[in-house]
């Protein structure tokens, strides 16, 4: 498959050279050749503003299904009354449709690669793998039974989770202990375990919130952080979605370790967990920090532009400083640092990348005047304003259509679970 | 002309019963019946969440021209190196195309009312008439030259503005003192007798920066708030923009006056100014809360559904409590809280009451389930969603249409401008 887009500004995030303007050629799954191009193309698009694909870090596909049921709530009621209750009685058919309608928003909104973490994460994985889109794949291990299998099947369930996924070209397969408060030391060894054996990715939560911290520091005498470190969790393959409550010396911790941070800004807004990530800090340190949206449950949105939006802005705000947390970082974090992490050669638009392309329409009103695109892009944009995305070469969604799915009958379907989850 | 919007959900604003299913229908500029209506109609529309229009409490029309020129910069950095050397060369053609850009992004997005201060004040009132949409139009009075006019004309000049103006159905003239740090108490004092020979509202910027109220407390040994008081220029037709620094004795000083609080979160947030409204106090003392977006130069954007989910997040956050700010109460800011305070008979869908009324597509992933559709309008939808708007029973815009506007033209010419603007 070839794609030309022409007559375009090119958001390159190469250093060198910032902002171009003229035409990507990609071949096959490479963004082949960038400039003036003169040549025939399979899909021709033109007028766009393109951008490397946006990588959401930290996300529960299927908690679409519980936007907007529950909001308003401290998070112990959000969770007991609200949350667990609906989760318990999930089964395959609604994580499917669930995650179809993550896909579609994601997708629509910009996002070619994400990395979740859930129940019946073979479900989600199949799903992603077959709309296209880029899924590091976690497989959840707690220390309780999920709503598919008893506790004690989650181990060796990852473990040929892993197996089976391994090698795929989409999906990467991932060891998501959920977090040191949910999970015991014996549990965290064996997620460990797994995980060096076959040499991939850890997710985990880390310092979301201040009943966590008093929770691991009341049981272990350690915080969370130190928990993950101690039980050899803490790596340069090791996702550690919020740390919001963390310490200086964390901090310097999770840079020199090579691990990185997924900053949630809406959600912990959202939920009110009080938390500042500590991006200047982290920065400075040289840590990678990366963004995500978490579920939609507590988001209430997958768009990552508008958590590109809220990261910068709740920062500034915070410290009294408009200009830290820029636009320029901002959607580095939001693109080239998690691509880097992640070991895609994506995150960019440059010759000889994989084709992971999001397009802009750019006649629009909160796109104009063009003074500056990047921060368009991170101040002015929404989601809504995507029109096309490439993943790995292939035409995923054309002037907004999702190309092969049926998103009307996945909206039906949508409305006629939720009378049945809910009641 | 008559308006039928058939089979859709009803955000009715009307506490008695917040959510209908069913028809609205709309002659001239009135909700004349909500329910089962069978009726023809000049325009039919089917399938939408229907909200009352959006009421934009504080903007600078004009500033979209200045959009994403100069972001990540210090408040006085921006001003002086930015805005105000650009504002300089500021002509009516620029006006003009710069409301038309903000006008066609505020309409897209859903806003049927703006109340604006900026400079050339006839030009941007003219062009809010043409548009279409219900403009508060501040005519700015400042301590200096503006683009416009010498600072002697001001006063006078603010006096014809009114004349001009007043009795006019979509254009509200409003006397518009900028702040009390850039306003004398002459200035002030003459500002008052025009607003009050008139019996117009009046609307001034209150405790956005600390700076603000430092200026103000060592020129006149008193806050911007007690200033506006002693001026008399506090009362029940006057809108404060920000009011981001202020005490408890002020928040009883506000509800008592009946003044209304424009909240500003997205623009406060970028800028840095640090404050925070202080929300739940302000509304457990019943003060009159509204919201605005600010100018687009600090915001970036002018869409009303952002600000609202800006303005819900960020005091769970700052308070460490998910139910403040619940999204019943930040609709409410967006919507009747603004049209109360401004004497419109809008701000919710009832019979009889103007059709100030916008429709959203319901076939969007981000607006699935529909477990709570007060919930998704302030937390999960985008000004994109927007499908339709009527304003004042007029069609404006038409599935994402803006009737009778050639909007390319429009964008072409801002582009043009922007080069003239910045070189």
């Amino acid at each position: 498959m070839s794609i030309l887009i022409k007559d375009s500004v090119i958001v390159t995030q190469d250093a060198e050279r910032r902002i171009l303007k003229g035409d990507v050629y990609i071949e096959d799954d490479i963004i082949v050749e960038i400039g003036k191009v003169n040549t025939e193309a399979d899909f021709v698009i033109k007028n766009r503003i393109v951008i490397p694909g946006l990588i959401n870090m930290h996300t529960h596909l299927p908690m679409t299904l519980l936007r907007g049921y529950g909001d308003d709530l401290p998070l112990e009621e959000w969770l007991t009354t609200r949350i667990w209750p609906v989760e318990a009685k999930l089964e395959e058919h609604h994580i499917s449709i669930g995650t179809k309608l993550a896909l579609i928003e994601m997708i629509s909104t910009g996002t070619t690669c994400c990395s979740d973490m859930y129940f019946f994460e073979d479900v989600i994985a199949r799903e992603a793998e077959k709309f296209g889109l880029r899924c590091y794949a976690g497989f959840s291990i707690i220390d309780f039974d999920t709503p598919e299998m008893k506790k004690e099947m989650l181990l060796p369930e990852c473990d040929n989770f892993i197996r089976r996924w391994k090698g795929n070209n989409m999906v990467v397969p991932v060891v998501a202990p959920h977090s040191t408060y949910t999970c015991s030391p014996e549990t965290l060894e064996g997620a460990k375990e797994i995980a060096n054996r076959h040499d991939v990715p850890i997710h985990i939560h880390c310092s979301e919130t201040r009943t966590e911290i008093y929770d691991v520091m009341n049981r272990y005498s350690v915080r969370p952080l130190e928990q993950i470190k101690k039980y050899e969790l803490l790596g340069e393959k090791t996702m550690l979605a919020h740390c919001g409550w963390i310490t200086k010396e964390e901090v310097r911790e999770i840079a020199s370790s090579g691990a990185c941070v997924v900053h949630n800004p809406v959600s912990n807004m959202k939920l009110a967990t009080g938390g500042y990530t500590p991006l200047p800090e982290l920065f400075d340190a040289g840590a990678v920090v990366t963004l995500g949206t978490d579920g939609a449950a507590s988001n209430n949105k997958l768009d990552m532009f508008e958590t590109m939006k809220f990261a910068a802005l709740i920062h500034k705000h915070h410290r009294w400083d408009a200009s830290i947390v820029n636009a320029q970082q901002t959607l580095d974090m939001a693109t080239i640092n998690a691509a880097r992490f992640l070991g895609i050669n994506a995150g960019s638009i440059e010759e000889g990348k994989k084709a992971d392309v999001v397009c802009l329409d750019m006649a629009s009103p909160n796109l104009l005047p063009r003074h500056n695109i990047i921060s368009h892009i991170v101040y002015a944009a929404s989601g809504f304003n995507v029109s096309d995305v490439v993943i790995d070469g292939r035409m995923i969604m054309k002037e907004r259509e999702i190309l092969n799915v049926d998103v009307e009958k996945i909206y039906e379907e949508v409305e006629r679970l939720k009378e049945e989850l809910v009641e």
